[in-house]
């Protein structure tokens, strides 16, 4: 086993060993520019590091690696377009770039690329990935289709919240990780035992995204703080601050997130306040460490050395301390 | 073997099977709306046809022949944003029904909604189908790129065009083909020339497309006739004519292909009229017959009962003799 980072350097060199600048060059150039942006690469590192706690090398899951992240960036694509998001890792996103016609099938072209990654496996693994992959990016769309319709939506629930950022995130973390098992060959209890800690750890990853979007440090975090309380989105910590808060406080969180005021920060710190004194806040900082212990449970579960469990600990610690 | 719409009515019942009415709604209802507008089925039936021509039930056939459909409307989305287009087979375009971001996503789940039904079959064939779905599905991207690209330039070769109604149009068409051969196990051989038979169809099929835009009968013909001319599409007619033309011809059509005038029947005959004069229009009429000509010739090389090569080649004749 390497360290993370290693991991990560043996993913952005196959990758830019990639050749993605072809013709025409409309297509392509895109996809160059939206896979060189970098970020953490998490969850193609997901997919060789499981490929490796499962006793295979490395090297023989970058393939299904670079699916699973040029399909990740396909879904910042064509979801920037929905949002109509002019930036994406501090650069223009593709649709500002070219325009959203360019985003829209260069994305397209994307989801294709994805699965022939696959084509490097012989039949049955084929077979096994590209359906896991389905599967997988099916439910990705259902899971922005949900966030799509929750905007529009007074009566979301946290169920129906916690399935949406499932779909919409923890299955890709998910799958990452049961792609490396696959490659590996291990057992199909094995292969389940690391989706589930994926799509565990993969739910309180992004119930910190929502924690830090509010509370995040202004110097370490990447994005604009308090981002989504700006733009009325009904994150976990909204939620939650509904069901904990009297009629009064209820009433006045209900009338600051129907509004769009110009100077946004006296909208953000009255927000904030009433996350942290209904309990709000303190509850999302509980789902998140309840979500990272089951993911650690299923570790317990898992028929692989010690040492190797302690490494997936440390990643998914390390994960939960991020500030960014 | 069956008529062609004994082909029509089997697949249609196939389709209307599949529960496509699932949770959430906005995903999936736009999804049944457009696969229920109707058309021709020209390519799902090809699938059929073909496995049956290498003696495989259409049954076997018939998974492979929705992911072909399925794939198809999904460009016909994509692409109906992109052209800004109102209307499909007489009826709204999904994002003018919905919304574009509807369409967008709808759109991408539908691709993958197409992958996944080649999980019906085992792993060699899975594996054989979905290379040929991806290679073909990603050809269609570089044709509509290249589409997009030509709008914007004025020295478009006859190569050029032909290169790309061939990506945009003939290799869905071939492929389709090819998937019934690859169901049915035939030789490599009978996959290659059956691919090269639909593949010469496929050209001479989108050749009468732009023939017919222009001189087909109005009673007939499904669109308005003179689309093209009205939004100055550079087809295989243009091209031609400007090859043709005198100097005085040329400078007069390239003037006429930069008007968006608000009466459109006076450019219509006029362009009409410099494509029959150019000898444009008898060069286009031609081309038809050589790659109709061309894929007949294919048929000859098949190794097939010559019942099984007549009702290719009536199949063939009855699409080049349409006049919609």
């Amino acid at each position: 086993m390497y360290s993370v980072s290693a991991y990560q350097e043996f993913f952005v060199a196959y990758l830019e060993n990639q050749s993605i600048h072809k013709e025409p060059r409309n297509l392509y150039d895109p996809i160059h520019y939206i896979l060189s942006l970098g970020g953490k690469r998490m969850r193609p590192v997901l997919t060789l590091m499981s490929a490796e706690i499962f006793d295979a090398n490395y090297q023989k899951a970058l393939p299904a690696a670079m699916a699973v992240e040029v399909f990740h960036n396909f879904s910042l694509v064509h979801d920037d377009i929905m949002d109509a998001a002019p930036l994406r890792r501090g650069h223009e996103t593709v649709h500002e770039k070219w325009d959203t016609n360019t985003g829209i099938l260069s994305g397209d072209a994307m989801l294709i690329l994805a699965y022939q990654y696959f084509e490097k496996y012989e039949p049955k693994t084929f077979r096994k990935l590209a359906k896991l992959f389905s599967k997988t990016a099916l439910e990705v769309c259902e899971g922005q289709q949900w966030d799509v319709d929750f905007e529009t939506r007074n009566n979301v629930t946290i169920p129906e919240y916690l399935k949406m950022i499932e779909f919409k995130t923890a299955v890709l973390v998910a799958a990452a990780m049961k792609m490396g098992a696959i490659i590996a060959k291990t057992s199909k209890t094995n292969a389940k035992l690391i989706y589930d800690f994926g799509l565990n750890l993969g739910i309180a990853f992004q119930l910190q995204d929502d924690y830090l979007d509010a509370f995040g440090d202004p110097a370490t975090f990447g994005k604009q703080v308090g981002g989504d309380i700006i733009e009325n989105k009904k994150t976990y910590l909204y939620l939650k601050a509904l069901e904990f808060s009297n009629e009064k406080q209820k009433e006045q969180l209900v009338a600051l997130f129907s509004s769009q005021p110009e100077t946004v920060t006296p909208k953000i710190e009255q927000v904030k306040q009433i996350f942290t004194e209904s309990g709000a806040s303190n509850a999302t900082q509980e789902a998140i460490e309840t979500y990272t212990l089951l993911a650690f449970a299923t570790l317990d579960k898992l028929n692989i050395t010690p040492d190797k469990k302690e490494l997936l600990r440390a990643f998914g610690k390390n994960l939960m301390e991020r500030k960014v």
